[in-house]
C-alpha cells in the first residue's frame, strides 16, 4: 500500500451510521483507508479527543446574489466560503437564479463568473427558475441537466419569481422527465400580499409585520398544495426552509402515505422566535427572514421534525444582508419616515453558526445521535442533490472534506469571531458548545486556530448527478400517469 | 281565534328539532297555530298516517341557464318549479350569474325576467360573482345585499368563471363587510386542466376520463386553500357540492378548530358511482358532473358528513342537460369523431328526487333521524341562506310551505315519473320508498295525486337577509385584522 | 277548542330548531297549542321581552348520594330540584348506584325513597353499575330497562367502581341487547392512581395535584378505549364528561368514521382552569372534580367541541360537597397535618349556574345560537335518554315545563343568590347576562321573582323509553356481529 | 500494518449510510481496515459484482421455546442459526422466557443452557417478563440488566403472559431507571378474548376466524395505549411486530410529537395476507400468528411505515411450528371434530427469508435503498438493543460479520431449500432476487454455495449494553416526574 500524503489519527470517526475510533488515510485528496493503526503518511494529525466528522454541505444559500428587494449580499464566494469552513462546512451549494426573460443558460454562466477562481470550497449550484418558458423546460433545462445542474427551486411566492400552479405542474413534469429534484419555497403569495397591503393600510410598517403578513396559514397552504400539485405529478420534491408546525406535519402526513416529499429547516426556526422581531428600533430586521421565525412552541415542532426523520435536511439559508450599508437591509440607506417591512431585505446569515449551533442545542442535549447530525450536516445533502459518495461522508474514495470537532470547546458567538463579511449576528451573545478545530478540503487543511488558510480558488465546481431520492415511485392519479399518457384503470 | 283556511289535521309534524302528533291551522298562507284538536278550518286535509313536513329548499340549482358549455338547462323556471314540486320541494334557490364584464345588477334583472311569472314556487337567487372588479364589489354588490341577494357563489375553477386566491380574498373581505355568505365551488383549475391536457393528448376522450381529470386531489386542495383563505379574512364559508373524502376531512377539521366552515353536498355522491360513467356507448354522459361521483367506499365517508354534522346543507346542484339535445349534453349533437369529455355539459338533474331518495336511503336506513332530514331537506338552507323562519320549518308565523309525506310509499324512479323537462334520470329503476303525496306553498295545495297544479306565477321571489350563520368569529391572524386595520398583538 | 289552563302571551318560543314569536296554550299540564293570537285561558303570563324556552333537563347530576371517598351530596332531593328550578332547570337525571355486590333493583329502590315525595320538579334515574354479574346483566338490568331506567354509566376508574375492559364490554353487549344507552367514566384508573401514588410518596398533596393525577392523557387513552370497545360490540355509547383536547378529538374522529360515539361536557370545562385550584391555603379543594379543569387553551377546545357538534349533552355534574363540613370535601373535617388531595371529595357544584352561564358565554358571545342553547340545554339529553317528546322542548303534546329568560337581566354569581346547599360556589362573582325570570312545571309556575314555590313532592318519576339514538349502526367487526354471531366475510 | 487474516476484495461495502467500492481487510475477527487496493492477507475473497453488508441481526425470534399454546418450536439453536446464516443473518435476538412464579435469573440461564455451545452463530437475549414482582423489579432484573441482558417484552395480551397497566408502568419505571429497552406486545387481550368466545360460540373454529378474533382494533387500542404509558413514565418503547395500519398510524404521530416512541414490524405483514388463511383444509394454519396478516390494502400502509422511518426494526418474529407434528401447529395431532383456532400454535417461520424478500421487494423496487435495508437488516437492530458497533455495521473495529449478496441471484423458495427445521414454509413458490451467497461469522466463512459450515458452538454470548436509544427524553407529565417526584409547575 503506497503511502499516505495524510493519516489523522486517534480521532472517532462518525458518518451518518456509524460512530468508531479509527484513523483516516488520505492520498490524493480522497479518503483511501479507514483502519486501525495506520502507519504514518507525509503528514499526520493527531485527532484524538476530537470527531473526525464529513465536512458539512450548507445546499441551501445565497452567495453573491442580488435579491428581489434589490439588497446585494453581503457575502461573495470568498467570504461566504470562507465563513462556512470556519464553521465546519466544506462545501456550499448556492443559486443560480434565472431573472424573468432571461436564458437560464446564462444565469448560470454568469454565476459561474462569480464563484470560479474564488471559492475556498467545492461547490455546486442548484438553479431558480423563474421563467418556465416552453424553450427553457424543453431544452435548456435538460442540457444544463446533463451538466451536473440537477436541482431547481421554484417559489410559490414573490411577485418577480412566483410561478403558479399550471407552471409548477410544468416544472415538476420536467423534474420527473429528466430526473432533477425541484425544491420549493411554499408560502401564499396572495395571502402574504393581501396581509402586507392591509397592514401597510393600517399603518404597520415595522419588523413585527412581516411575520403578521408572513402568516403560518400562507406557509402550510402553500406547503399543502405543493405537496398535491406533486402527487398528481408523482415526482418527489423538496420543501425548504420549512418552519410552521402546519407545515411540517402537512409532510409528514405526506411521507406516511408513502410519498416522496423531502423537507429541509434552517437554524433561524429553532433558534429564532418572533419575539426576536420586537426588538427596540429597527434592529428587529436583522432577524427578518421568509418565512419568519414562529413562536416559541413553534421551535419544539420543528425539534420534532428532526428527530422524526420529517425534515432530511437542515441548511442555514444564509441570505445575508449587511445591517448598515446601502446595499444591505435597508436598500438605499434607512430612512425613519419611509422604512416598513416590505422594503427590508429578507433573510439572516447562518453559513457559520449552523452546524455549531445543531450540535450544541441538537446533540449535546440529547435530541439528535451524532449520526443524525452528520447525517443533517451533510450526507443527506449529498445524497439529496446527487454529489455523494463524492461529497457527504468519510468513506473510502469519497473526497477528504473533513472537520475535526472538539466537542467540548465552548464559545460565545459573536459578530467579531464570525468570518463572514456581516455587520450583524442574530446569535449574539449564544453560547454554543461544540465547534470544528481543524477542517480539510480534499485532504488539505483550510481552517485551523480560528484561521482560514484556503487560498482563492481553492474550490471547485461539482457537477451533480441525477439524485437517486428524485425517482418517482409511479403511482398514478386514479389509475392515469400524466406524464406517460397511460391509464391502467381504476 | 278567527277561522282557519286550512286545517292539516292528524298528521305527525315534523321539524328540525320536533316529531309530534298535532294540527296545523294556516291563516293568509301562513301557519296560525300547532295545536290538539283544531276545529275546523274552511278546508281541512285529513293527514292520517303521514308525515307533515316543511316543504323542501333546494338551495343549488340551475335554472334557465347557459352553462360555460354552451348548454342550456332543460329546465326552464316552470319546469324546475314544477318538478320541485312534485318531490316536495318548495323553493328554489338558483344562480344569477355574472358573465366577466357584465354588470352584476344586470345579470339579476336578467335572470328575474325569466323567473318572474314563469315559477310555481318561491325562490331567491344566489349570485354568481365572476369577475370581482371594484366597482362590484364596492358598490354593486353592496346593493344588492341589501336588496335581498345575501349569497353568492365564486369558482375556482373553470375559464371562465375562476377566481384567483387575491380576487377570492377580496370577495370574502366583501362578504364579510357586508354579512353575506360566500359559496365556494372548489378545485383546483390548472390540475384539471393539466390532466385534461394529458387525457385528450394520450386519445382518452370518453366519460369517464372526466372523473380522471377532475382528481379527487383537485377538490381537496381547493377546499384546504379556501378554507385558509377564508380563515385569513375570518368569515364564515360554505363549501359546496363537496364530494371527496380528504375534502370532507378538511372541513371537519376546520369546524373542530372552530371555524364556520360549513359544507354542502348532493345525491350524486351518495347514489352514484364513478362507474357509473363507464357504461357503453357515451351514456356515461348522463353521470357527468363536477366534481364527478366518486369511488364506492367514497360514499361511506359522505353519509358520514352527513350524520355528523359536517354537512349542513344537501342540494340538488340540478344542472339538467338533455341527453339527446343540441343544447343538450353534446352541444350541437353527438359526433362520435370529436366527442370528447372536455365538451360534454357537466351536471345532472336531482330536483325532483333529491328528498325521496335521502329520505328512502338516510332516514328508513336509520342513518338520519326525521329531524335531522328535515333539517337537511329545508331548515338548515333556510337559515344558511336568510330566509328563516319564513321558509323553511312549520312553526307559527312561516309560510304554509307544508309537504305531507307517505313514509311506506314506494315506487320506482323513471324517467317517465318525473316532472322536470329531461329525456333521462341518473337513478332510473331505483326503488325508493318515502315520497310526498300532498305539497302545499302558502297553505294552497299545489301537488296531489301525482300532479301538480299551480299555475305559473304563483311563485314568489323572496328577498334573503343577510343570514345569522355568516357571523365572524373575530379572530384575528395573529393578531391582526386585515378587516379593521387592527393589531392586537401576538 | 276547550279554554286554557294558561297562556304565556307574546314571547319569543324557542326549540331546537325554531325561534318565533307566538303564544303558547297549556292545559293539564301539557302544552296544547302554539299559536297567534290565542285567547286568554284560565292564566294569563305577559312574556313580552322573553324568551320562552324548554325547562333545561341536567342529565348528570348526583343528589343524595354517598361519594366513593365518604362524603355525602350536600344536595338532597329537595334543595337539587329547587337550584335547578332558580337555574332553569325543570328536570333531573341523577344517578341510583349499585355498591358492588348489592342487587341493582334494591339500588334503585334505594334511591327512589329519597326521591320520591321530596323532589320538586320531575326526575329520572341513569343507574351505576358497578358490578356486572351475570345475574346483574341478565335478569335485573334487562327487567329494569323494561321499567324505564334506560341509561347507565359505568366508571373505567375509581377502585370501588371501575370496571375492565371484560367487563365493559359486556355491559355494552346488554346495553346493545336491550336497546339501552351506556355511559362511561373514561380515565385511566392505573394511571390515575400511579401518579397519585408518586405525588404523594414525593409530598406533594395539595388539590393542585389531584390535576396532576388526572392528567390528560388518562382521559384520552380512556376515551380512545372505550370507543374501541364500543365499536367492537357495535354499540352508541356516551362519554361524560369530557375535558380534555385530546379526548374530545378522538370523539370527533369516531363520529367523523360515523360512530354513534356521543360526549358530555360541563360548565367546570369551559368556565374553570387549573389554575382555581392553587388558591392559597386549600381553597383550590373547591375546584377539584374529576376529570379536572385544564388549562385555559383547552378551553377553547371544549368550546369547539360545543360549536361542532362533537357534544351532544351539555351537563352540570353537579357534585356538590360542603368546604366547611364533616361529610363535605374534607370528610371528618380538614386536619392540616394529614390532608391529601386523595381525600378531598369530588365534585363541584353547578346545577344552578349551568344555563345562564352557558347562555352569557355562549348565546351573548355569539358563540352558539339559541337552537344551539335549546338542544344543549334541554332537547338532545331528552332525545339521549328516551324522555322525549315529553320532555325536552315545547311542542304540542309536551309537558309544560318551561322557562321564561330575560336575556338582558345581568347578576352576579355568589353562593347567597344560590338555591342549594352549599356553602361556597366556584363562580362567586362572576357577572352573568341572561337568567330565568320564571318556571313552570307541567304547567304550574314554580319559581318567579326569585322564590321558589313548588311544594316537596310536587316532582314525578319519569321512565325513560329505549333511547332511539342507541341503535346500533349494524356494523361487524371485519365481518363477524360478536352479538348475532354472524360471520358474512371480509 | 500486520498482514490481514482476510480481505474481501472488490466488493460494493454497504452500510446504513455509506455504498463504496472498497476492500475490507479482517484482523483476528474483526474489522481491520476499509480501503483501497489492500494487499493480499492469508485468505482473500473475491466480492466483485457482490454486495459486502453486515450480516444481519434477527432482533425478533423464538428458538427452543415452549409456546403458550403447548407447542415447542421446531428450531433449536442449531437449526435456528444454521437458518439464519443460510438467509444472511449472522445474530439472534432470542427470548428468555419468564413463566409466571419463575425467578428471572433462572430463566436467564435455563435458555443459556439450551444455547451456549449449540448456536452457530452469535446471540443475545431479551428477557420475557410475565411476572413483574417487585422482587424481579427490584433486583433481578437490574442485575440482569447488568449483566448484559438489557431489553425486555411484555405482553398485553395472552391469559399466561398479560400485565395489566399498573404492572406495565412498574416495567417501564423499572426500564427508565435502569436504562434498559422494553418492547410491546400490543394488542387488548379483553377485546380478543371476547371475540374468540363469540366466535367459537357461533361454531367459527377455522383458522380465519383467528384474524377475526385478533381485530386491527384490538391491536391499534393498546398500541395507543402502550404509547399513553410511556408517556407517562417519559421512556422510550419498541412496539413489535406491528402490523396494523391504525396502529402504524399511532406510532407516527407520537413520533411527531417528539417521543421516542419506536417500532418493528415483520415479513408476514409485507408478504402474506388475511387471505392466506382460507386456504382449504386447515392449511391456512400455516400462515396463522398474532397480530395476524391483514388484508392487502393494509400491506401498502407497512411499506409506508419503513419507508417514512416509522418502523425502525424489521425482524422475522419466526416463531416455527412444524404443520405435521404432535408438538407443532396442532399440540397433540390434528383432530378435526376438536380443531379450533384457539388451540392452533401461533405464528409463522421467517427467519431464512426475511432478508431475501427484503431485498427483492423492498430494494429491487426501489421502495427502499440499500442502506435503509442494511439499517432495517441489522444496523438499527445493534443500537436499538446495545451491542452495536460489535455487531450490525462494517465498521473498523466491528466484528466481521459479512454478509455477501448477488443481488441479481433469482431463486424460487421452497421448504426444500430452507435450512430450518420446518415441514413448510408459508412462501413456498416466490420467486425472489437477491440472495447471500457468502457469509462470515466472525470472520470465519460459515456459509457457501448453498452450504452452512460452521460448527455448533461456533456462536457466542454477546452481552448487550444500555441502548442509547432507550434514554428518557426528561419530559414531565405536566411539570412531574412521576420517577424523580419533582414538580416543576404547569
Amino acid at each position: 500500500m503506497p503511502e499516505f500524503d495524510l493519516v489523522i489519527r486517534g480521532g472517532t470517526v462518525v458518518t451518518a451510521a456509524d460512530t468508531v475510533r479509527c484513523d483516516v488515510g488520505v492520498r490524493d485528496g480522497r479518503v483511501a483507508a479507514l483502519a486501525e493503526n495506520l502507519s504514518d503518511g507525509k503528514r499526520v494529525i493527531d485527532a484524538g479527543g476530537l470527531l473526525v466528522m464529513p465536512g458539512g454541505i450548507d445546499s441551501h444559500c445565497h452567495i453573491d446574489q442580488l435579491s428581489s428587494s434589490g439588497a446585494y449580499t453581503a457575502d461573495n464566494w470568498e467570504s461566504g466560503t470562507r465563513s462556512g469552513l470556519a464553521g465546519g462546512t466544506t462545501m456550499l451549494m448556492p443559486f443560480a437564479a434565472q431573472f424573468r426573460g432571461q436564458s437560464l443558460r446564462q444565469a448560470v454562466e454568469d454565476y459561474h463568473q462569480l464563484a470560479d477562481g474564488n471559492a475556498l470550497s467545492d461547490y455546486a449550484f442548484h438553479l431558480i427558475i423563474s421563467d418556465p418558458t416552453e424553450a427553457v423546460l424543453g431544452q435548456e433545462l435538460p442540457a444544463l441537466i446533463k451538466d451536473g445542474y440537477t436541482s431547481f427551486k421554484i417559489y410559490l411566492t414573490y411577485d418577480s419569481l412566483k410561478l403558479n400552479d399550471r407552471e409548477t405542474l410544468a416544472v415538476m413534469e420536467t423534474a420527473r422527465r429528466e430526473g432533477a429534484l425541484t425544491m420549493v419555497h411554499a408560502e401564499n403569495h396572495d395571502v402574504i400580499a393581501y396581509l402586507t397591503d392591509k397592514l401597510l393600510a393600517a399603518g404597520h410598517v415595522r419588523p413585527e409585520f412581516h411575520r403578521v403578513a408572513h402568516a403560518d396559514i400562507a406557509e402550510s397552504e402553500a406547503t399543502a398544495r405543493a405537496i398535491a400539485l406533486s402527487e398528481v405529478i408523482d415526482v418527489p420534491m423538496l420543501l425548504v426552509h420549512v418552519s410552521a408546525r402546519e407545515a411540517i406535519e402537512a409532510i409528514r402526513r405526506a411521507r406516511g402515505r408513502g410519498l416522496r416529499v423531502y423537507g429541509e429547516t434552517c437554524p433561524q426556526y429553532l433558534f429564532l422566535t418572533e419575539d426576536d422581531l420586537l426588538q427596540s428600533g429597527w434592529e428587529g430586521a436583522k432577524c427578518m427572514c421568509s418565512p419568519p421565525p414562529r413562536d416559541k412552541a413553534n421551535q419544539e415542532f420543528v425539534w420534532n421534525g428532526l428527530t422524526d426523520g420529517t425534515f432530511q435536511v437542515f441548511s442555514s439559508d444564509h441570505a445575508a444582508y449587511r445591517f448598515d450599508s446601502p446595499k444591505g437591509k435597508f436598500v438605499g440607506g434607512f430612512d425613519d419616515a419611509t422604512a416598513s417591512f416590505k422594503k427590508v431585505a429578507n433573510g439572516v446569515p447562518g453559513l457559520e453558526i449552523r452546524l455549531p449551533m445543531l450540535f450544541s442545542e441538537g446533540v449535546r442535549t440529547g435530541r439528535l445521535s451524532l449520526n443524525r447530525f452528520v447525517e443533517l450536516a451533510a450526507t443527506n445533502a449529498a445524497k439529496m442533490y446527487g454529489v455523494y459518495p463524492k461529497k457527504g461522508t468519510i468513506a473510502v474514495g469519497s473526497d477528504a472534506d473533513i472537520a475535526l470537532w472538539d466537542p467540548e470547546l465552548t464559545r460565545t458567538v459573536s459578530i467579531d469571531m464570525l468570518h463572514d463579511n456581516m455587520d450583524y449576528t442574530p446569535y449574539e451573545g449564544r453560547q454554543v458548545t461544540g465547534w470544528p478545530v481543524e477542517v480539510l478540503v480534499r485532504g488539505e487543511t483550510v481552517f485551523r486556530d480560528d484561521d482560514v488558510i484556503a487560498p482563492a480558488g481553492n474550490g471547485r465546481f461539482v457537477p451533480c448527478e441525477p439524485p437517486q431520492m428524485a425517482k418517482p415511485l409511479g403511482r398514478p392519479i386514479h389509475g392515469f400517469s400524466p406524464t406517460t399518457g397511460v391509464f391502467s384503470g381504476w
